[in-house]
């Protein structure tokens, strides 16, 4: 066996000259900085500058990439200690989960977690049964050491730019606190809100009604009237661009948008509000909060991000047992051409407004993605995310947008992680399979190689600075 | 022209490196004993151990890939002489045949069939209009010589299971028989039934009610109520795996599943054994029936295998004229996210229940079927199927559910067939294609080879004895 | 940089085997004629024989590939001068475009338009703000020359058949000046009309009632009742065979079919005569009249085509502002399978009815459209058109489709363009594709050399001519 984990040519293509050009391009891009304008790391290790706690809870705990993979293989989410505050034992979930690692042949997840073992621990044996206690001691030790605080990795991993996701609701503390302490990482490099108003937009959420009476409360407005209710919301987009913000996310079921007279949206507000109102309400007012939400972007300039398509928490025993968000979001089949009619007929042709569309369902892609990025001057394609933010994924992502939509339709790379260590790992797989696919159009001579430098450097920095507006 | 069908070679990437590692991952594999846990090859053909009888009745007439294709270019089903109980001139249809044979250009039936010719009966010149003599004569002779017959081919095709798939009103006498006959292939080698109950369980099959009725006297219940009749469905469960059965097998036009009260499952029976149902109560009995095999499996250990999404029949002409199974079946969008929701609140997390799902609709596979399998416990992917069953296919579907299902959410390779001399040329297709995947993760470095082996080895013979439970 | 705008090896597979294999196999079908049985050129060019005007009048204007894709990122269509009758500044607009020429990168236009630079300019250098006087000039010289003259370009590019699309209003007056004018192409070559009936069909075109009154009138056949409409249309049929057409075109909103008794498509068409049909009467008259269309194929011998999927017009402002056909035409997820059933209980089994199916939905390939062209000798499989018209795109189809369809139930390359200097570039294309597909079979030994070289030629060639009837 090799003594290595990664290979330098890892997921470049395997003809030997194919793969010269995109060594190449990617020798071009490896070094740039990275942009991260869309995640769910926490503004609080930043703030706070913490070691990180053992193994387990960092590379298991909060991965549901991992432990839906053990989980489907029978491994007990109780044992994994999924849900608890404190992993008692972690040394022991950590035995778990080496013994299973085999189950990630094939994953984006393995190639991951091998690079962030090798890279920065320096671990060069596979992880297994058997190497599991080397791991979990070596991990813990460098945890403990100064180069890996969070400050110093987000300095060592070279970030421009690290964007969190937040509630509206959220005192923004942690940034203010980053902003406060003086940390100064080279060159401009920054950690940013995002505006994600789902809990205080979707009546779906338990404490619908509690969570608008303190965005009322925090705004000094009335946000159980409707009028109220948008100020309070632009008044909260206000405070999140003074601490930098630059974009909104939407996670909605759907892609649906509607466009309502506003006598109307007052009553369908009044009605969700008032607890009582039927699914199908419930999806129009999401509707027309997204096109409420472009019209503020139109006004203040935040791009708009919307991840719809997924069915969230379709395991009702593991929801009801160990909570939201546990590996159990499965997409669903979607219409993005009828669904975002309504808010592209008002603001569709706005050369102000951005808005970035991602997608779970790859059928869309080329059928209607495509099609509607390379036309509606607001429209750009967000990254392949979540299950299709990987090498096969990403490959397919630009097989199927880039011959309708260009490569300047879409907007770079998100890494969309709370897995904070992984960040690396993923913008190199990107950087990789980006260089693999132009190398390919390079050599079929469907571009020429200086034209191919150009759209890598875009395609790994410019164009997520611009899309960010960053 | 080389004089030879099969090249070593075949269904191996080109490039010469990853070549070489398909080549050395293939012969690791290419000798190990078929599996073959789903399929409808006839239980009487090994009981009784008879010849076959000529090659058009053995290669064109049961194969309705075969003559759907002649047919869609206007080779006229009469003249094929399908449908007919015995073919009256099958040296005139092997010639219509052999004409036509340059349609199967670029279709898995082309290479299944040019691995019979050359493999089992030594032909090495091209089937054609001008071959088709020889073809006849040599088939002819070959098919009536001791080593021909079927249990002789099923030893020397190294089969260490071969399942059967049977309705429950079927008696198993040619099971039976098989065991009776003192027959012991080498190994622990065996053939199974399968549990197929779509006769007693979907309301549409002409007969419905006389074969539930027959149901209850074959079980002593009375079947005509719904604990009688659930009681008469164990009894024949249990009837099969007295004789070896480990599966059961779902063919529904849609993946839907319901879990309703007693009360409810009991008067929607009523309603659909009254033959006055409408197709929306047809469509839920079927939806309920999932839940209630499950619930069985539960109990009884069987494995269930689920293959929806086909609407059958859908030639009126064709069925009305040659009856059902004529090559018209026809795949159709659809949904299993939400459809098998109410059996999987039900289910879905008992670990000691396995449901293989089949897809005919590709583009659920990343978006739906690997998602699902990545995290509930009791989920599997079937390999790809009926028409996805061949080169491209089986690509596309690891390429597109390996990176979230991973390899061991999978269950092996099934070659569902009719036609017996095609099982070894259906399964070396499928390790082949397989070896060429694992080949090109080695060449780029997502895979070490020596795992690739390993994985290898299970998806050819480990993968389907576990989840088949063999 | 190379001084050469296009590649011999475009296109062909980088593996030094493969290539050669795709080398050999497009040298011999490089240079057979062009047969396009379907594109939207104007016989108006061709009658008259005048020179083509300016550079942007020729590349931007006409051709929503190109315009859309600047309007996506900004460019607005007013300085593009889109819409207007006469470019008055076509240098300007030439400029506009050759700034955003990196835009086009990894698109077929790219590679499209380089083709007719180098091959019918003498263009070289990559165009670019800097080249964009050099090339607005060297076009504009050659384009008043006798050999850039609509005939001398049509024997040129050595069409054999180049088939318009035409209105059943159309006088067809310019088809009857070609042939007035004695003009005789070498070989047999001819332009040829196409019935579309689309807007005498399809109730939602404004003007429905005036147009189909007006087809009454030429017919001398009272349109306005259900018998003399259908009988118009035959008459209009009838004068389109008679200059040579030998297929329809349908470019509906869905593949509905319908097969109403008699009198209730009477009563229909009566309502949506009356210009007062809700939507849904609407996509019912039109599902009717795809069966009616069927029915006067089997009658007269028209070959059908069907290219449903597309929300027409989607930018309701830039519809309004200038007009139909501007490139925001989205496709949708669609449904053959059981949408074409009434047609085909009808139809389906005549021998002499050809109906080829165009797609836009890709994952309808594999599920649906080769299924159904595996089976009934009535059906085809269109090219992959619009947006998939394009290196992947056209892969994609062979890859999805050969497998089930095999490829002689596919009818050729269609270019379906408006723009005429396009139509080489695109033929070339779809012969490259098509050599790098069959080079992988033949590299993979899943097809001999022999049958690879004879399948280019009917991909190329033979298909086209037998499919279109020509």
């Amino acid at each position: 066996m090799k003594a290595m984990l990664i290979d330098p040519d890892r997921l470049f293509p395997a003809e030997p000259g194919v793969r010269n050009i995109a060594r190449a391009l990617y020798e071009q891009v490896s070094n740039l900085p990275l942009i991260s304008p869309h995640g769910h790391t926490q503004a609080g290790w930043f703030a706070r500058n913490q070691p990180f706690p053992d193994p387990a809870t960092l590379f298991v705990q909060p991965d549901h990439y991992v432990f839906r993979m053990l989980y489907s293989q029978g491994v007990s989410m109780d044992d994994l200690e999924i849900g608890q505050p404190v992993i008692r034992n972690p040394r022991r979930v950590w035995h778990l989960f080496a013994r299973h690692y085999y189950l990630f042949r094939g994953t984006p997840t393995r190639i991951w977690l091998d690079y962030a073992f090798q890279q920065l621990f320096g671990l060069e044996e596979r992880l297994s049964e058997q190497s599991a206690d080397l791991y979990f001691d070596t991990i813990s030790a460098k945890l403990s050491t100064p180069s890996f605080l969070p400050r110093a990795l987000y300095e060592q991993f070279h970030l421009e730019v690290l964007a969190t996701t937040d509630s509206p609701l959220d005192s923004l503390a942690d940034h203010q606190a980053i902003r406060d302490s003086g940390w100064k990482p080279r060159g401009n490099a920054r950690i940013l809100p995002t505006f994600r108003p789902d809990p205080v937009v979707d009546p779906e959420f338990p404490g619908f009604g509690e969570r608008i009476a303190k965005l009322g409360e925090q705004t000094s407005e009335d946000a159980l009237t409707w009028k109220g209710y948008l100020n309070a919301l632009a008044k909260a987009r206000a405070r999140f661009r003074a601490l930098g913000c630059t974009a909104t996310d939407h996670g909605h079921p759907s892609a649906q948008t509607a466009d309502l007279p506003e006598s109307e949206a007052a009553a369908l507000f009044a009605k969700v509000i008032s607890g009582k109102s039927a699914a199908a309400e419930q999806e129009l007012f999401r509707a027309q909060m997204l096109t409420e939400m472009a019209r503020m972007s139109v006004e203040d300039g935040l791009v708009m991000q919307i991840h719809p398509g997924s069915v969230r928490n379709h395991n009702r025993f593991v929801s009801e047992r160990y909570g939201r968000d546990m590996g159990a979001d499965i997409p669903r089949a979607i219409n993005y051409v009828d669904a975002l009619r309504p808010l592209l007929d008002r603001f569709g042709n706005e050369i102000g407004l951005t808005i970035i569309l991602f997608m779970l369902d790859e059928s869309t892609i080329s059928r209607e993605l495509a099609p509607l990025a390379g036309h509606y001057p607001c429209l750009r394609l967000g990254p392949p995310w979540w299950f299709h933010d990987s090498p096969e994924g990403m490959m397919r992502f630009r097989e199927l947008a880039t011959e309708t939509a260009g490569f300047y339709n879409t907007v770079g790379f998100n890494d969309d992680t709370r897995a904070f260590l992984s960040i690396p790992a993923r913008h190199d797989m990107a950087r990789r399979v980006d260089c693999a696919f132009l190398a390919r159009l390079v050599a079929e001579h469907r571009l020429e190689e200086d034209e191919a430098h150009e759209v890598a450097h875009d395609l790994t920095y410019g164009l997520a600075k611009k899309a960010y507006r960053l």
